[in-house]
């Protein structure tokens, strides 16, 4: 049987942004019930009430993880009927555990760590108000499995297949064929505040769409020219750019500017890539 | 005696925003004088110079810390004539110490602490310069405090009955009589990341003007029908509610939008809640 | 010879900003390589690609910090030409190591802390991506650091004197002479969250200008009257003042509004102080 103990850090990701004191408080709480607990904040900056953004950067930053717990909280049916979980992972190096409310916003966080072993529903907060869950339900959570308590006293075993997961990522990848360049339609997963535009494909969609050298970028409203690069710095200031991100995803690039400026494109939209010239080159 | 050790960890709370070092350099700085101190952000999103906001904050923050010591600075007056004062609270199992300007700012944290049990002035901090005392004054009282350095050997004993209190918050409560149905008219605290709009009005004042299903909100410039709601999601997507919020007030909130924004209300302003239908439903 | 050890915390300072995770990945991945690390961040506010803002922040910064392991990340070559570096300082006392690229950031900061002693180039990251310094370079080179690490098994050793340096500070003091008033013209270095107008002139450059009581200031758009203080209460509610900042630069400065927005400045541009009256009074 696996120690249940899972020391590391505590990891939080919120929509609570930084102005008021909900991630401060929720921190306080992690250190209150775990003295000596490392909390490390990956954000606070998931626009508000933005589930799929919110598991979206989950996913990413999950597998750069040391050992520990991660609370996740973008919670828009915080009090009402959804469930509050905590699961159990697969994987072994990084987190073990994953908290926050049952929404979708873990699904893709705990797939990238190997799937959910086992998962319990967590028994509402002591209030007042059932509006601050991070404070009074996850956080308390986190900071027990931290400090060793194991999943099973949390709450009450739920199936880990019963979870809410999100609809999953728009991709559509074409491959060339004799007369017809290869191409890819996919969902804008990501604008950074660089204004880069992760795509949903990721290096293979690209292959296997046999993007390469001068490609055509169209989204709802402008089709533009660009090329794929290894870096920001081989473009010249007016090009735009196809290149492989640091999450190993297709990303829209401009060179010291905001592509999503220049495409007018923002997450949740979809842009068209297609191969110029009539295919692989 | 109690043990003047205060151990936990070190709680900041400021007006200096994340986008220059002042922050940071809080940080490291309570970390170079009391190496190994957990150094928590509450926030630093406090509006410039609103020592009111900062003072509410802190007062909603504080009775869910841990051990430790709590610096908190909003802090117009700074190198004037204000003096910088630490305070010793008679709560136990919370923060012992409260560290910040005496212009009010933590009036209410310390009285929601079991009120101040000892205070010193802090003596003026090294420069060069003197508009920095978060750094040259604040953090290193805390870490001294933290360290185990007695309150009374950081400056010279004040009476805390003379530490500046703010202005004590707007609240009328009118309980229901025979034709006339119970309201109240109240101070607004606090608007959130989300929109809430959380009222000086604390639960029990809810109860005493017998607020229950129907309600009429009035604002400065509107006014609109709501009703007592137990969460969001039990709002249409057109409703106002009025909730018991995470802190025991009596909210305004809107289903994923922002109830502020509905109303056109900011904090300090007042806002009236009157039951409708003439009384006790 | 030295000992290598760093311990103390690691410092990040950023234009990653908050809302993405790259700085908690950051974070995470510090933690994750050398597990008891206190992570420290300075800021990740720097605006995008602002090498020079975040030069200056890192420098007045870097002075106050215990021991430990300084990482900065403003870096629009990324995945580009320029080398990623980490230096030894020469100073006792504060940090011991500087981590980021090769662009000029880190030159004020080593030249702080006695200047660079040694330095490495660091290899690039094993990707996927060239984007991503501060998670796959910058972050492990800090953590290898801190755990201990010897700074030449880092990278192949460069010539301290072939880093990057950034152009000069602009600012020009002229002394007062018989019938010719002193003055200074300085850039501006800093705008802060509170409208601050920090200069490149010191307090120094300000006794030789013999800039007191009465000045005036001209930028590109207006010229003001205003006077030397001590503290922003010593101005009344529509007064400009010339202050010395905590920094030991002078500052312009308001009473509880911006003196950026009453001199319509930003970082980078340079304003002109001079001595009204006909000279030293």
């Amino acid at each position: 049987m696996a120690p249940e103990r899972a020391g590391g850090a505590v990891y939080l990701l919120t929509d609570y942004g930084l102005a008021d004191e909900f991630a401060g408080v929720t921190r306080a709480v992690v250190l209150r019930e775990a003295p000596g607990a490392p909390v490390v904040d990956l954000t606070h900056g998931i626009p508000p009430f933005a589930v799929r953004a919110g598991a979206l950067t989950l996913a990413r930053s999950v597998v750069h993880l040391g050992p520990g717990v991660v609370v996740a909280v973008v919670d828009p049916g915080v009090g009402g009927g959804r469930r509050g979980v905590a699961l159990a992972v697969a994987a072994d190096g990084g987190p073990r555990y994953l908290v926050g409310p049952d929404n979708g916003l873990l699904c893709w966080a705990a797939e990238r760590l190997g799937g959910a072993a086992a998962a319990v529903a967590l028994p509402p907060g002591p209030g007042p108000g059932h509006s601050f869950d991070g404070r009074d339900v996850f956080a308390p959570a986190a900071a027990a499995l931290w400090s060793g308590r194991p999943l099973a006293a949390l709450g009450h075993a739920v199936d880990p297949g019963s979870l809410v997961r999100l609809a999953p990522l728009w991709l559509a990848v074409t491959p060339p064929e004799p007369g017809r360049p290869g191409s890819l339609h996919a969902e804008v997963t990501w604008v950074d505040r660089f204004g880069n535009v992760q795509l949903a494909a990721r290096q293979a969609d690209g292959e296997e769409a046999a993007l390469a050298g001068s490609v055509e970028i169209a989204t709802a409203t402008v089709s533009v020219e660009a090329r794929t690069v290894d870096s920001f710095d081989a473009l010249g200031d007016d090009e735009t750019g196809l290149m492989v991100d640091a999450n190993g995803h297709l990303a829209l690039v401009c060179r010291r500017r905001s592509a999503a400026t220049v495409l007018g494109v923002a997450a949740g939209e979809t842009v068209q890539v297609r191969q110029r010239g009539g295919g692989r080159p």
